[in-house]
């Protein structure tokens, strides 16, 4: 080895080290200053049934009263989830990792709920119309969710423009929110336009409070899956269940799926070279996965000799967020820190994996079993009047 | 004449003339402010279907291109007329020659709706309920406002809270209103919550554009009859119909009825003292009037010196609003000022008016042709899809 190449990466080692600190210390920073739970204390009462999934790897991050779920699923009683959906570009692997953690949920008991936003997709300028977001969430949003095994009896998923009742349930909510809190939890930024206001501020709290409307027989525990950044939502609609004498819902708090190339960014619709779409077809996921950052210095050896970052590595992590073998992950990770899998090597397994995983998907989507319209929420809302 | 009464006299006689001088300069510097046209100078042009009413008296004291609503009047083309309700109270009659003048201008072609916003009156907490300002609605608002003699082919009456749709055109709407403008228009004070934001900047102006939506025939010159507080709104909605596509839509300014205790304030129904209702009974409206400010200065002697000012007399405006015979009016006009009319007469004789205007107008609730169903507006809404 040259005396230049190894400075050079050693140079390159330290900055992944210091991105895999920065992503520890965020997560980490966040659930302190939010005062939420550590998910790994929790762990050891996962019921049976999610023998594997985002619950039981470093995905979920932390939570907020999910010991209250827990107990509803042990006594076999009903509870809600809502888990809303921005329409802005068809489903990635970045909502792979949700749905399917719905979908067990729903098997052991959950009334799930999924707000498909396009009022937000529009409101915060993703989209030119309501019209657009609207098309993309009948024709490639909802066939793409259905296919990750939802029940007909037990799912309620409504387009925001297509159901105008949940605005009226705002403008209740709407009295209980003052102007100067919601500019506290969510900073002028994200509050342009009169839309985004009302949106941030009253719509997503009644999402979160819908299934709690005597329409869908009552207070019970609702459990809401977020990102890091929608933890204000759940507070807000935590200190609203309070007024309402409602009970103030549970949170989940999941990793953001990396982009494919920057470990620090997350998967993102609008930007394909950072996702994996459930419709790319095989040639584009593998060209997409081969040029993937890695965690692993670009000199062989001197990745041989400092080992891998497996953590900050976007295609490990599709193993990770995707594979069910727990074995089989937890073994490439210990290889990956060891510097013994050849990158190229990874990346050719994981393709390999992704397009199965997606042509499963695929397959599903094509021959699913019920129609869409089965799934559609249509009860009037009026229980508030 | 004692000395000291003249003098007291003289004193109350310029604390009258002061208020007379403020109502005029009040409502002069705002048309002047906002850009308003006067009416006097369009009165010449109003069509002869308008023998009595607001448009001919100087209660509608100024204008936005009300020569646009005329045109179509002459060319007996559709136009619409907006004017919504808070339901806070049961009408009174401060309402009674708004309504009046819809029903005139339905006549002569308008397409009239009428939204009830008991959401407003909800979200800026005048009721404890959206149930109570509903109830308030259906049971004795709507068929007291009804008996002023709509056609259900042309009227189009909403409760906000059974209409949902409304908030999904506000969606629409609220991508345009950013929310520095609303602060500005409107003012922190009455934007303490996140409803009344809503309201105020995409709500309101949602209801002004209705009927322009493809649902109702597309774009079409609309009149908007306000007080002058609600100026801004007209103004936002001008902007935004501009945004649109739309007609700009036309304003009416209204001048507020006076509260029969005090010149300077509104009749309003949160305040029993300062209005007579349409549901009131003979002995509490003759109470009413008898215990009325006047424009008369107490003493006999020196009002018959002085004369008296009916301009700021809420029982003389009673007849100026309400009383069709236009001869009648001003010969009392003139001989109030001249102090040849004596206040208990004057009291007598509009006492005698206004129950038999309001028996009038109960026996039309009793008898009424229509059900309310048949006025009520059920048009889903999806044009802007």
């Amino acid at each position: 080895m040259k005396k230049s190449i190894d400075e050079k990466s050693a140079i390159e080692y330290e900055k992944k080290r210091a991105i895999q600190k920065r992503l520890e210390d965020y997560y980490c920073a966040q659930s302190v200053k939010n005062g939420l739970s550590d998910m790994r204390k929790i762990k050891a009462y996962l019921p049976n049934e999610y023998s594997f999934g985002a619950l039981k790897r470093d995905i979920v991050i932390a939570h907020l009263e999910f010991e209250k779920i827990l107990t509803f699923i042990a006594e076999k009683k009903e509870f809600a989830v809502v888990s809303g959906l921005n329409p802005s570009s068809p489903l990635h692997l970045g909502h792979a990792c949700l749905f399917e953690m719905l979908a067990d949920l729903q098997k052991v008991g959950a009334q799930v709920y999924i707000p498909i936003t396009n009022d937000e997709t529009y409101v915060d300028g993703k989209v030119e119309s309501l019209q657009v977001s609207r098309r993309m969430a009948y024709e490639k949003i909802l066939p793409d969710i259905l296919s990750f095994g939802f029940s007909p009896e037990k799912t309620h998923i409504y387009v925001m423009s297509d159901y105008p009742d949940i605005y009226g349930f705002a403008m209740y909510l709407s009295k209980y929110i003052t102007l100067s809190d919601v500019q506290s939890l969510f900073g002028a930024e994200s509050l342009q336009n009169s839309g985004q206001m009302f949106y941030r501020s009253a719509v997503q709290i009644a999402q979160i409070l819908l299934p709690q409307l005597r329409e869908f027989g009552g207070p019970k525990p609702t459990l809401i899956p977020v990102g890091i950044d929608q933890h204000p939502y759940v507070l807000l609609a935590r200190d609203i269940a309070k007024k309402l004498k409602m009970i103030p819902p549970s949170e989940l708090v999941i990793k953001f799926q990396p982009s494919l190339v920057d470990p620090e960014a997350k998967m993102s619709g609008s930007k394909p070279e950072t996702a994996i779409y459930l419709r790319d077809d095989e040639t584009t996921m593998r060209t997409k996965i081969k040029k993937a950052y890695t965690g692993a210095v670009s000199s062989l050896d001197a990745y041989r000799e400092f080992g891998g970052i497996p953590d900050i590595c976007p295609v490990f992590q599709l193993l990770n967020f995707h594979l069910a073998d727990d074995g089989l992950v937890a073994d490439t990770y210990t290889r990956y820190a060891k510097g013994e899998i050849m990158m190229s090597d990874l990346k050719n397994m994981t393709s390999d994996f992704i397009c199965g995983y997606i042509g499963d998907h695929k397959n599903r989507t094509n021959n699913s079993q019920y129609p869409i319209d089965s799934f559609l929420l249509k009860q009037k809302l009026s229980s508030f009047l």
